[in-house]
């Protein structure tokens, strides 16, 4: 997407910030070097989406990438590069069409929500009813569900700080089990994103006790069509294919790798994204960004001399369907001496905002990190720093976090799509995030003070 | 596209221009009504795409988008609304996949080109061979590519005229011809198109006396993956299934519908779109915007009271895969008095420039029609007017001819494409488009003087 990178030119000229100081600390020169020039993390995305592309979690495609992963971090100079194997139930996409038989006949692009149930074969064919919300579903009598294929639309725009996804999540998540509670034969939905092109969003439907019903996502143009038919008020019928299929359990893994600290008793940098990815994209921004950018940032730290504290990067597996990766890694680990933790997972665009959560004590390292990140165009908020799907437990258990948060503006039109690809990639604005978190790394890992442990979080 | 709005709010603001004038002319009035509130056009967009969808030439649906074109032409007030039928070689679409075996095994998304060549339904698999222009494949020893399969790519970029669309068009027209002449089992091309989608962009391939072979088009991400992979160096192995096929002469038909004039000895102004479409999307763009922008700027004239000239607006069959609806339509009418021809097929974005071709003695009727489109926003170029696939035959023989050109920068993002749905039509500038025409119709339909005819154009 060449054409946004205009708007984001300015981020080359904010490193000429800081010769302005009377001296550049070591932070500030290893932030402005990656900010300069770093291709670490741009080579990562490329290699992954590439030379294997689609890893979905369980698949012979995830276990290439494990391959591919252990190879490139111990190029890179990592130490204690090793797979951290689990066994998790693994799902895979069959084949998916949608039509309109009548009134209006025509085809509708469709995917198939992860972990949704299958139709015979030769597909299913039923009437279509429609509902413009979650609320609206579950309001409804079961007459009007049942036998029928149910639509479910909403209303998510694209923010900043993506926000929607949370908002409007149930309709991916929860309305196939609604559906299905119903009696519905199937549900497809208006996919939980933002654009408008004819790639479905994919992405994990939760079944809790209610057995799978088929469940597919249509991209915007199919999902408004299909709205107007339904407003011209005569029954519409379509004919449903989706034949995924659970497969078992199958070997997943963890790459991990580590920059090592001179001071044991310090505590360990816990980072990292997730290698897996949806099935229908390459996984560029989800998550081989994450995955490169912390790599990219702390093999800055290595590069530059022993640690204090120990920098570990843990490349996740099946984030995506359901975090079967970062449990199995909090269950072997989570007696270790980490004493902080963060992640990339929202995409390759610039970070606009931290936000912290570590002790009052530790608010000298809070403010170095931020005046670090002042001339990036980073701000400092006030929400609670989550650290995200792999390494949210951590935090919540009382482990400092920040999360570093990057513009979803356009995030949700290419989540879960086949268009996520490396051409989404804005390197310039990868290198901002590179240098973000390089300058963060860098204090955190070297910081003179203890980092401190907060109390555990109260279950949600 | 509701992103792109912004930039044509000014177009509103436009129609206040002419109260500045001392009394406003009927076609001024006219003009700006249609700018104002036409709905016409949306709804002729918004109907075929819902109820009617993708229609293949020569395929059912394309039959049943004459019967809703009858009967909304009718519904519209149109005279003598009836449909010419003629018979047309038909190319129907089977199934598409491609995906690279190895090195890096990843599927690649793809459709085949308009008259592609079939593999068998379980596909052929070949080592991939990259050229980068249609001149490097020329130049290629047939040792190179026989055997194999062969991806040319180029370097397109959109354009307001449109224009790479004719500079790089061989490599799709061209391309795949040339490689079934050196032994090639297929050809991919990099899309013909500006977008960074995963939908490919379709369109007819020449194979003049060749046998077909299979003949398909990367969207680019995936076009550039594969370059990626073939810079690598490693022999790339695909596996690629097309199972269109050929069935053989079907029927098609132009739509005719008209506003009749007072004067027969006036001549005709003949104007239209084409009412086919690619297969893989709605047609939104390409071309029911076309025929609705000609239709509802005839229906403002017909409303307005009788014109001295009959209109007649022609929604063409089957212009993508050869323009056998304009053939017919030319044979069977080219001894009619025609005296003027325009054509509206290159989207629903602002016209932005007219180019004229009329006698020297018609200037004043010209500069009548500039005067009219100047607060539109429209220049006057000075390119030869073409009117298009449908009615250049009649230009070229010598028909006065107008192009409202369009704005053509998004144009080969969508173009023949998944993408060409409703959603992409921008209410305001489809107006902007209306308002143009009516304008010009206004003029050429009731002008005292004659419409004169030019010397025939030299054969190309």
């Amino acid at each position: 997407m060449k054409k946004i990178l205009a708007p984001f030119a300015l981020l080359s000229a904010l490193s000429f910030a800081a010769p302005l100081q009377a001296q550049s600390s070591q932070p500030e020169r290893l932030r402005d070097a990656a900010l300069a020039d770093d291709t670490v993390a741009l080579d990562i995305v490329e290699g992954l989406t590439t030379e294997v592309g689609p890893r979905l979690a369980g698949s012979e495609a995830e276990a290439r990438a494990r391959t591919w992963a252990v190879a490139r971090l111990k190029a890179l100079g990592f130490r204690n590069v090793h797979i951290e194997e689990y066994r998790m139930p693994t799902w895979l996409r069959g084949a998916e069409t949608a039509e309109i038989v009548g009134p209006y006949p025509q085809k509708l692009a469709i995917a198939a929500l992860g972990h949704s149930g299958a139709t015979p074969a030769e597909g299913i064919t039923a009437e279509v009813v429609g509902f413009d919300s979650v609320a609206e579903l579950e309001a409804a009598p079961e007459a009007k569900v049942r036998g029928k294929i149910v639509f479910v639309s909403h209303a998510m725009k694209a923010a900043q700080d993506g926000s929607g996804y949370g908002y409007y999540g149930p309709v991916r998540r929860s309305a196939p089990r609604i559906g299905a509670q119903k009696g519905a034969l199937a549900v497809v939905i208006r996919s939980l994103g933002t654009d408008y092109h004819r790639n479905p969003h994919t992405g994990l439907t939760s079944w809790q006790k209610v057995t799978p019903i088929p469940a597919g996502a249509l991209p915007l143009p199919d999902a408004e069509n299909l709205q107007r038919m339904l407003k011209r008020g005569k029954p519409v019928t379509m004919r449903l294919v989706l034949t995924p299929r659970f497969v078992g359990d199958q070997v997943s893994g963890n790459v991990v790798a580590e920059v090592p600290g001179s001071d044991p008793d310090a505590g360990i940098i816990l980072i990292g994204g997730h290698l897996d990815s949806w099935d229908l994209g390459t996984g560029a921004i989800d998550d081989a960004a994450g995955v490169a950018i912390t790599a990219a940032a702390a093999r800055r730290i290595m590069d530059s001399g022993r640690p204090r504290r120990t920098i570990r990067v843990v490349w996740f597996g099946s984030e995506e369907v359901g975090g079967f990766g970062s449990d199995a890694y909090r269950a072997a680990h989570k007696d270790e001496n980490v004493v902080f933790v963060a992640e990339s997972d929202f995409g390759s665009d610039r970070v606009w905002r931290m936000d912290a959560n570590l002790t009052p004590a530790n608010k000298p390292v809070v403010d170095r990190i931020a005046a670090l990140l002042f001339p990036l165009g980073i701000t400092v908020g006030t929400a609670q720093a989550e650290a995200g799907a792999d390494l949210g437990d951590w935090a919540k258990a009382g482990v400092a976090a920040i999360d570093l948060q990057q513009d979803g503006t356009r995030y949700f039109d290419l989540h879960h799509t086949p268009d996520d690809t490396f051409d989404k990639v804005d390197p310039e604005q990868l290198r901002q995030n590179v240098a973000a978190w390089t300058a963060m790394l860098a204090v955190l890992a070297n910081a003179r003070e203890p980092i401190g442990k907060l109390p555990p979080r109260p279950a949600e």
